[in-house]
């Protein structure tokens, strides 16, 4: 009997079927401090129990995105271990607030797969939810990724592909229940702006840059219990395109939601990713800097003292866009891509006081 | 009046004298999850409340491992600190769950030594148990190590050299008070094998590789309060025969035990070690890869739920054992040595459920 | 709208203005384990519970310097975005154990300010405290820096330069609350030393050396949210005098202090800091080693069972005082300066049992 776990090839996937992921793991208070050491995160949601709850929260909730890594991180044992490449997300919603104490776990169902032409891989598509233990959710996303098939000379016929949400509708942003914003106040968080001083087409240059070690990114992807291999093997990563460690894409949305502190900080939530692209790798030693640019604003349904906010968030690698103009894509080719320095570009909907 | 401690040497050894060792040590969540962060630990029963809740514990344990060398390191100060040679542990039994928010302490009894022929140094033989705040043992274990003489040229005629058990007995390994497998779900481990499973003379290749660097391996040790100046001062170790730190030998033990949960994910605790070496030394940058052997399979007493599996853990550095034959020992000068690409050897009992 | 902190110049600081600091923080077992992990702190009274209580407090304290870097953190942002140079610290004074669970917030008081003859900076001096949940203050301290002007060209007139405290005096000194060190012990410290052991004058070395790596930095000072830039940004140091990251001074002053505890175990808290320097800038690399001189030693009105010890502590870089002779300072161009090795001189108030 075989033990150790060769990961999921394409043919493995049956449409409808639910993949109940290792390993269930209650998040501490443990998490948020390395969370905090490892990007620099400030919103004083995450930071103060007395802020969190003068806001009608239990105590200081666990930043979203940790969540997210932290209910990512279990899939890929069973998703994306033989994934050649990761298409993209849609559909990313957070729930419900998580609380230090709080057991998650993962559970994807298979809703799509599709056989490449080549015949060598094909596309899966999963609906991923994290729950916490009292069976609520607290997070759900679709992501799409291209497996190896294990028997790439037999056709599987599988052509089922679904629609993916091209965005989250306003109507379908989950406000976390019971909040008050009646005692607001700003000095928590030290930022000026609100919801009605953002404009669309806005740019805001988050000024601060940030240098990531090796050791850094390996503990954030260890905490998460990603297991993917490129992150952590350096012996076998010599041998690699790269020819070293590949920085988990997330660390890189952490550290660089983490710089957007400075500019957006009174945002109280990430509510919904619509899409985003890793649009470059990031490695150990490069510096990240950032910018956001309000993409549209829309009033939240039944509430008039918050609002919410879509921007694009940008990351960029070793160049101060503050300092030299960084477009976000060039052509090159005839085509338009990424810019090499560009690696993150995050279409989200974030939850912000409106005055 | 000297303020700052020598270390003991080999005189100040006193057989029978028991060492109660400085500092105690309140083990938390903070703990738990710098130790995921450092070894990439994913045993369901230190990460998950819940899981740990439906098996009889009160909540998520503390991984054997952390308690050891928690309970280790307050030992170096007295016992190692002028340490020639870590020679062997022998007899180490996990007693008791430990918990978050349990504070250990370690004492250490001194039950042989023996002056080495030389006359410059002598073999010290201790028996240290870590207990909890209620005076409950945890862990005990023996240990030698061969320390410098004060005063090389005054005989002391010490040959006391105690009897060192060769293995744990089954009949001696503890089982968790209170363990209750009836409720036991797979899907937390994500492991399909169970102890039935098994066979003696089976090799599980462990197949992840996991990098450590300089600041991953000195977090750990200073996290167990470890004080051997091998592993923190570079500037020290220059003029070492490495020179350069050297890794704490049980921070591999940790990394290696991590990966072994890729074909071992059933495993509950670690009951004992029989024995072990650190076969080569360890440095910052090594790529650590792992392997296991039964060695065995035992009933254990009044239990049909659950089993012991006495296994041989091996660590390797630098090549992947999935890839190259990289054999336990070798041939050099005659003498079956350790393969140089060999780091760990580890001799240990583990708990499985038995299906 | 600028929605992006620019800072404060000189300008800005309005005599007897009070600058409300963003973020507060709940200080949580998770930065305590950290804290251990990066500083290899092992003061008792931080580590374990039980000890703690046995003296009469609720449980371990947070570390007296991680309390002082929460609060100091926080004031940055506000303080010293655009200082140019550090100038000096007084009064500085702990006033209340935080526990786990705290909630600490900062405040500064702008308590004088000065331009300087060039017009182009000037000095502010701030008078900073930090509160817990219930509002009782637990540190305070002053804190002066050259900070640059937003218009050179426009005299401001300033010219309020407030009085510090040379030192703080005995009688201010605050011991903590409830202590009762009747049932004290000295097997958790480890150390046989206490206050009627140590002579002023008396040097104490010791002994071990700490390398500091980028990651660990770094980790720490964003565990503070400390958000000065030259800590994290290597791309843009590398156009700076230095040419890459400058460790933040506080995490010498911590990992020091944590080497100072070979020799000096029994200290109980630190009291007070009278004054200090950063002689010299750390880098990444560095190995710190430490001595001790005490300056002056003091009874506690109203108790005998502890008193105050003031000592000098010298961190010095990649240089081995047990080895070579490193002067606190030496002649050059005719002026006394800092030995180049030497990197921290502090000089502050430490709480010891009398015997």
């Amino acid at each position: 009997m075989a033990k150790t776990n060769p990961g999921n090839f394409f043919e493995d996937f049956e449409l409808g079927a639910e993949l109940v992921h290792a390993v269930p793991r209650t998040v501490t208070e443990g998490d948020q401090a390395l969370y905090v050491a490892l990007t620099g995160d400030r919103f004083p949601l995450h930071c103060s129990a007395e802020f969190a709850r003068s806001l009608g929260f239990e105590r200081e909730t666990v930043n979203d995105l940790l969540t997210f890594h932290m209910v990512f991180g279990k899939t890929v044992n069973d998703v994306s271990l033989n994934a050649v490449a990761n298409l993209g997300y849609a559909g990313l919603r957070f729930l419900r607030p998580v609380y230090p104490g709080d057991t998650l776990r993962s559970v994807s169902k298979v809703v799509g797969k599709k056989e490449n032409s080549s015949g060598k891989t094909g596309v899966v598509w999963v609906r991923t939810t994290g729950t916490n233990q009292r069976g609520e959710m607290v997070l759900e996303y679709y992501r799409w990724v291209m497996v190896h098939k294990r028997d790439p000379e037999t056709p599987t016929g599988a052509k089922d592909i679904p629609e993916m949400p091209a965005e989250v509708a306003v109507s379908e942003l989950v406000v976390p229940e019971g909040l008050d914003l009646s005692r607001y106040q700003s000095w928590p968080s030290g930022g000026a702006a609100f919801w009605d001083d953002y404009e669309v087409g806005e740019r805001i240059d988050h000024v601060d840059g940030m240098t990531i070690e090796e050791s850094e990114h390996m503990l954030a992807t260890r905490l998460y219990q990603n297991t993917a291999k490129v992150h952590f093997n350096a012996h076998a990563m010599e041998s690699s395109r790269f020819g070293k460690r590949l920085m988990y894409g997330g660390h890189v949305i952490s550290v660089v939601r983490a710089l957007s502190f400075n500019g957006m900080e009174n945002t109280l939530a990430i509510l919904a990713f619509n899409g985003g692209a890793h649009a470059n790798p990031t490695f150990a030693g490069d510096t990240l800097y950032a910018w956001s640019e309000i993409l549209d604003k829309q009033p939240l349904p039944g509430r008039d003292d918050c609002g919410a906010l879509r921007a694009r968030l940008v990351g960029v690698k070793n160049a101060d866009p503050t300092q030299e103009e960084i477009p976000l894509k060039v052509e090159k080719d005839g085509k338009k891509r990424y810019h090499p320095n560009v690696v993150l570009d995050l279409d989200y909907w974030l939850l912000m006081p409106t005055a």
